[in-house]
Formats: structure tokens, sequence, C-alpha cells
């Protein structure tokens, strides 16, 4: 009876180590949405050595940045950047207090519904539709603008609100590196005022962790109050060489890691990880058609190019979509 | 003897806890630099009631935001900005170099130990000795020449190193907010890249926390790695409208609380007090000519005369150095 029990006591022991072990081990798996590999095995030793402390490539806290590009790498940018729709949207609910767009290119051709050839005039058409739709009014009107249409506004193709269009594995990464004492930071060459209203709630990241594309304010003294006029005049163009620029103008640090998408992350890739010890660097790869989208080399929208032969060369992590992803969008 | 025992061991206890409520009451002071007073109790209330949950002012974390100007809010700004110290200090080292200096204004005065001469030629002449000093290496040269500068070089007049002459009643408002939650940043005149070397070090404020004036920056990709080189170009004037436009770039919130010295700060307390719920806005008035300096409506550098106005019409809290501090430089 007395061998019994104990039998009885150490199956009951050996059965609550194994089952709790293995709830502990699901528990936390930090990337859940990663499917099992070398890409997910990358960033979990990335992480490893540089959050131990001893080894000799641990990385105090305050050093701990990591940056992101946001279109095509923490939400969608197919088939156009989404902050494009955003500013067709403005551009037909502005359109009456603009008689002349009728006849004015770009304006004429969006409105007869023909995106494709309003955006035929390139970057100065685009510089055109941006000015005309997020200059004009004061900082705090504009941020219930975005506000506004980010809660409202639902992807052409998919049906979901954009916000339900960042990648679930991205956020599970910005939890991760959250969770180990990492500072997350956008540094995106979309508008820094069309993504702070919500990258907060959204991805965790509050707006003085935003770094992108402005055009100018100017400080005014109304009846009513100091307001911040937004003007029709760049400002700065996160983008490409302009990456590490606006990351040292914002953070004046040097990102450990860096994570991007495309071509014009190269440089933010090149800058983070020319820093002393280790590093970290990723792209992901737009490979999965049936999920998302595909494209790289030739895509107008996130060209993958330089970037991909370099990421092969230096040994980057590169995210294959289809083949490192369980999940892409997050469950609605 | 029951009684006595009794007695004892009440007498003790009460001992222990005025004794102790005493201590803790000592040890709890979060400004200990600062005397009792109006000044004092203003910055108390506000803290107490932004934080206290279920009050009708409470702040949630996340906007807890805190904004201070540097030159003569953190540390002193006389006889001239430490940056200018600094500057002419390069141009002595940098003049081998330059053999046309000595027939050119405004460094030949400069080197002839004429500050005064040189400055007569105003913000034109100041903008040359900057550009000179302050551009054409990588920012991680010149990070490692103010570090060096920062390091050595002891102001003319107090014998103290520069980083000794920051207000002590200022460290332990810095400490005393962040204590509560608040994220404290500088928003300064001064050139950011001046600041960030050792901001970090002395007052608790990271690189990513420090917003200040900019001259242009390039990426270039060396045979030897990427740089970013520093332009003889103006990026950005963080001072008086624009600071308000500084806070918006780099933080993106609307500080609750603002700390300045002078009217180049009057702008960013205007542009925190005018947002909802409560506010704070602070100015030190530097009136202690013994221990630091005395002067506000007619001095040159740190001018307080409109923001001293608007202070007194809106009911900002206005520090009197001389009869609110207790100390006004750390002990050595």
């Amino acid at each position: 009876m007395r061998l019994k029990l104990a039998s009885f006591c150490l199956f009951t022991i050996i059965f609550i180590l194994v089952c709790g072990g293995l709830a502990v081990a699901q528990a936390t798996d930090p990337l859940p949405s990663w499917n099992d590999g070398q890409t997910k095995q990358s960033i979990l030793r990335f992480v490893e050595k540089v959050t131990t402390s001893g080894s000799p490539d641990f990385v105090p806290v305050a050093d701990r940045i990591a940056t992101f590009d946001n279109d095509g790498t923490l939400w969608s940018e197919q088939p156009m950047y989404f902050q494009l729709f955003f500013a067709l949207d403005r551009v037909k609910i502005l359109a009456p207090q603009h008689p002349e767009w009728k006849d004015k290119e770009p304006f004429a051709s969006l409105l007869k519904g023909d995106v494709k050839a309003a955006l035929s005039g390139g970057e100065k058409a685009i510089l055109e539709i941006v000015m005309a739709t997020h200059a004009g009014m004061t900082t705090t009107e504009f941020e219930k603008i975005v506000k506004d249409w980010i809660a409202t506004s639902k992807h052409p193709k998919t049906g979901r609100r954009y916000t339900e269009m960042v990648f679930q594995p991205m956020l599970e990464l910005l939890s991760y590196l959250r969770a180990n004492d990492f500072k997350t930071f956008i540094v995106s060459g979309g508008g820094i005022e069309f993504m702070r209203p919500w990258t907060e709630a959204v991805y965790g990241i509050p707006p003085e962790q935003v770094v992108g594309s402005s055009i100018q304010t100017r400080f005014e003294m109304r009846a009513d109050g100091p307001v911040l006029v937004r003007l029709p005049k760049i400002n700065f163009i996160d983008d490409k060489e302009g990456k590490p620029v606006g990351i040292n103008t914002h953070i004046g640090r040097r990102p450990i890691a860096a994570f991007g998408n495309s071509d014009g992350d190269l440089q933010m890739l090149q800058w983070a990880t020319a820093g002393d010890g280790e590093r970290f660097a990723l792209l992901v790869h737009h490979t999965d058609a049936d999920r998302e989208w595909a494209y790289d080399r030739k895509s107008h929208i996130g060209t993958l190019d330089k970037a991909l032969d370099k990421a092969n060369a230096n040994g980057w992590t590169v995210v294959n979509m289809k083949k490192d992803w369980k999940a892409i969008f997050p469950d609605r």
C-alpha cells in the first residue's frame, strides 16, 4: 500500500512536471506566429546573445535600440501605400472647395477615378496630392482627420481596416523585443503625423518613438491660443539615405537591430550593422501572393533589389513570408 | 510591574513612530535643495494632482511629458552660452589649419583674445564661428570632440567643469518628476549634438529625449563603412517659435509641464499650458549675483522680459533663485 501510494505520488509528480513543462514551453514561445526554422532561430539567438549578462555580446539596456520601417515591414503596402489611399480619399472630400481641380492634373484624373493616370505624373503628382491634402490645417486638426480616417476606412481588396493589415508576426516581434528591454522605434518614409495618431494603440510605439517624413509647421498665436499650422513645404524625407539621418536626428544613437523590406531601408540596415558588437538586420521578403502579395525586384512599390543582394552578401536575415509566417494578419 | 512594562512598551512604540515618521518625512523630501515656500509648494501640488488616480486632474503616465530648456534652466549661461566657450576653444585648436583666419573676422579678433570684438558681428559672426567649428567632421568624430572638451574644460569664473554648473535643485526636480513617471525632455536652443554626449550622465536624459538646434548631416558610404557628415548648413533653430515646432517634430505630444528661464522659452510655455487639463509652467529667474548671476530684462544672454510679464499675467511659477534655492550647484 505504502509502495502504491509512493508510486502514485511519483507518477503524479512526473505527470505534473512533464505537462507543466510542455505548457510552459508553449506559453513562453514569444513568436508563436513564426514557423520554426533559421529565420526564427536567428532572431531568438540574437536577442539571447545581447541580453545575457556576462556574455561577450551583452548590450546594456540603454543601447537596445531597434528601428522598424513601417510600409511593407509592419503593415502591407499594396497595391499602393496606405497613406496614398488616405490622400485620395481626402481629395474627394476636399474637391467641392476646389472647383479648379476638375481641369487640373493630377486631381482631374483622380476625381474621375483614374488613379493610374493621376499617378503617371510621378513624384511631382504625388507631391501635389500630398500637399493639397496634408497641409493647410493645424496639427490638432490633422490628427483628428487621420484618426477618423483610420477608424473607418477599409482596404479595397481585403475589406479589412488598414490597422488590421499589420503583420501579426511583427507585432509579436515588437512585443518580444520590448519584453527584452529594447526600445522600439518606427523609421518610415511615411508621414510622421500620419502614423503617430495610431501607432501607440496598434504597435505599442508611442509618438515620440516615431520617425518619418514631414512637412514644415509654423507656430501661430491665435485669439483662442497657440497652434501649429501645417505648411505645403517638405521638411524632411525619411527614406534611403534619409533614414540614418532621421535616426540620428530623432534617436541620437545607432540602433543595434533594424528591420525593413525594401531598398528604401538599405541605408538604415547598413547604418545599424556598421556599429560595434553584435548587430541584427532583417528584411521582410513578400513571397505570399495567396495570403498577402508577392513582389520584389520589379515592383514599383517596395522595390527589393539592391537590399536583397546586400542581405545575401552580408548574411542578414531574410523573412520568406510564405514559409516563415504561420499567420499574416491578426485574427479579427 | 505589568503596568510599567506596558507603559515602557507604549512609550517605545510612540518613540519609534514619531522618530520614524520624522525620518521618513526627511528622507522623502524629493526637493531638499528647494526652500519651503510657494514655489516649491506649487511644484509638489501639481505633481500630486496629476498623479493621484481618481483625481479629476489625473494624467495617464503616457501623457506625463515634461520639457526643459537647458541654458539658464538646467545649467548656467553666463557670461556667455557654454557652447560658445566650446566653439572658441575649437577656433584656437583649428587655427593652424586656417592661416586665413588671421585676417578674417570674427576669427582674427578671437585669436587675439578679443571675444567682445569678435561677437560684435552679431548673429552672422556667431553663425560663422559655429559652422567653422561644428561642421566638416562625422557625427562620431564630433561626439568625441564634445566628450573630450566637456570632460576637461573649466568655466573661467567658477573654475568648475561646465557639467558641475548644473543646478542642483533642477537635478532634484528632474528625478522627482521621473519618480512620478514623467518622461523628461530637453528642448533647447543649444546644439542637439553638443548636448547628447553628456545629458544622460549629467541629467539622466537619454539622447532620444534631447531636442535642440541642428545643422544638416549627409549619409556617405565610405570604404570603411557608412558615416554621417556634418554640413555647414542650418537644419533647425530650436528657439522661440521653434520650440513648439521642435516639440511636435520630436515628441509628437504636447507637454503638460514646461520649464524655462528666458523669452526664448515663452512659446514653449504657451504651447504646454494651452493643452487641456492641469498644466504647469515654470521660469527660473536669475536673481542671485553672489552664488550665480543676476539678470533679466536687459541681459543679452537669457533675456527674461516678455516671458516674465506673461508669467505674472498667467500665474506661472517663477523661481526666485536667491530665495527659493538652498543650493545652486551640486557639491563637488
